[in-house]
């Protein structure tokens, strides 16, 4: 049976997005559930000043509870290397560092151009090399399908990029559609592409929901061989549009697909599904995206995470 | 350029779901709007008895202004003879027969056996024959991808059901998620077999979004074959289950994913997310469900129905 990885990103693009903090023994808690519902690589958090995101100034103590599930891969995003040092200090399995294929974007979002950029996760690698060798670097195309700024992104500049962050040394490089532009046909072209262009670095795709087209999205990336999905529980996060427009992919939608179709998650949707509990709690108010919640799992589903196969919490 | 046409099943699917009875000039002003959109077959309503929908009951007025706009395929569904005899009288093009795969769910929904709706069928064709040969006659199968009533609806059995059919003379035999239950792994199985068991007959695909996976399985429809999608604008309809959690594939979100990705659908995306006032005008209150209109178009979206290439309305 073929298998995917889901990499849970609301923790840290979730609660970057919204207004309200929710309270560290309350991410502790969603934390938890989310690991006993089987997800095995969840971004916890970002090393950011929190004056520019106290939603996530406690990262570190996020980490500290995170590094104590079993098996887990805790990530956090990392804009540079003074938050690389904080992350590797904390003692992260991996970090993300997000590289725009689009100037505007990249000028906007770190006041650096792409290039000077690249250099950035050049200095971000040459710190693990000496500091946290055992550390993965991950580097996230972000606008890789279009930019609410400057437009198109041309598809030779993404992989150009792509290229040189392979060279630097990033272990592997995934595509984000930031801005909720991308379509299956472009995704079948890109990725294709970076696999070209960079091989077995070619990594997650980060896919937005924001005109409905998420899983269709990530499906036509399944499909042109990724095997790894950022997405995040109750759709929270990457939504720079309208209100009702969830950003992210929904997490329990996608397992529910992927799980459909007879392609392994190792998530329990049931569990994940009650795992949404803990955001209830922690958010109050915040609305919860996501329809397999809504409609609840058929009956007769056979899903390797149905009810009847619901196993006691490790 | 590949293309695809969109069957608009909002007018007959979605108001058969709703509460309210949209009235008849709104109605018409409904099916001007989403005519001059670009959408050129379009389900008006229901031959049935005004008692079981009464918000169908002016189907045959409804035909007849649909019959004034040029160039569109006006379609009923039709549950038996009786119910074809009058669509035959309205001068409809093509009416359409729900025959289910679930004997549970044939029961439940016309009290017949899946034989006896077979039977039913070729009467209505021999009414064709005899007294309008000209109108086309589809069979949709029903709960084809499962069933909440009896659970597993096994694929031989659709089918077969689908050979009898073809045998019996249909035009074209669709295939519906009634249920929500579909996956793109199952859609790509049935579509496929549906093709070997009844050739060019095979029409068109009748998916749902209960679990958000409408695009996701519109998508694995389109790349085994299919180019006819029903769909319901603003996610009107189709929906027995949560609040919130839309039934059918919602046109726009359809159209902006077909576009984008470059298969033409000759829909006016402006002008489509426009015809939505026409239902806010006749169904005030009702939830309007879809991401495009949302989120909005992307400002360089280059669709074929983008604002740039907005025509002046025929």
């Amino acid at each position: 049976m073929d298998s995917v990885l889901i990499s849970e990103v609301g923790p840290r693009d979730g609660l970057q997005s919204v207004q309200a903090t929710m309270p560290l023994t309350h991410k502790q808690a969603w934390l938890t559930a989310l690991h006993a519902s089987g997800l095995r690589e969840i971004e916890v958090g970002s090393f950011v000043p929190a004056r520019l995101l106290p939603q996530l100034a406690d990262t570190a103590e996020l980490v500290r509870h995170a590094l104590t599930l079993p098996g887990l891969t805790v990530m956090a995003l990392v804009p540079n290397r003074r938050g690389a040092q904080a992350a590797f200090e904390a003692g992260v399995h991996k970090v993300t560092l997000p590289v725009s294929a689009s100037e505007a974007h990249s000028l906007a979002n770190v006041r650096k151009t792409c290039a000077e950029m690249v250099e950035e996760v050049r200095a971000v690698l040459a710190l693990r090399n000496s500091q946290a060798p055992h550390v993965k670097v991950e580097a996230g195309v972000s606008t890789a399908f279009g930019c609410t700024l400057q437009g198109e992104v041309p598809e030779a500049h993404v992989l150009h990029l792509a290229q040189a962050l392979a060279e630097a040394g990033v272990d592997d490089i995934g595509l984000s559609d930031t801005t909720g532009m991308a379509h299956p046909a472009a995704i079948r072209r890109l990725v294709t592409g970076l696999r070209q262009a960079v091989g077995e670095k070619a990594g997650a795709a980060h896919l937005h929901n924001t005109r409905g087209l998420g899983l269709a999205n990530c499906l036509a990336a399944y499909e042109v061989g990724v095997r790894t999905f950022d997405s995040s529980q109750a759709g929270l996060g990457g939504c720079p549009y309208a209100p009702g427009a969830s950003g992210n992919v929904v997490t329990e939608d996608l397992v529910y697909m992927f799980e459909s179709m007879g392609v392994h998650t190792g998530v329990n949707l049931v569990r994940l599904i009650e795992a949404r509990a803990a955001l209830r709690l922690g958010l109050p108010g915040e609305p919860l995206y996501g329809m397999t919640p809504e409609a609840g799992l058929p009956a007769h589903w056979r899903g390797a995470a149905s009810a009847a196969n619901l196993q006691p919490s490790s």
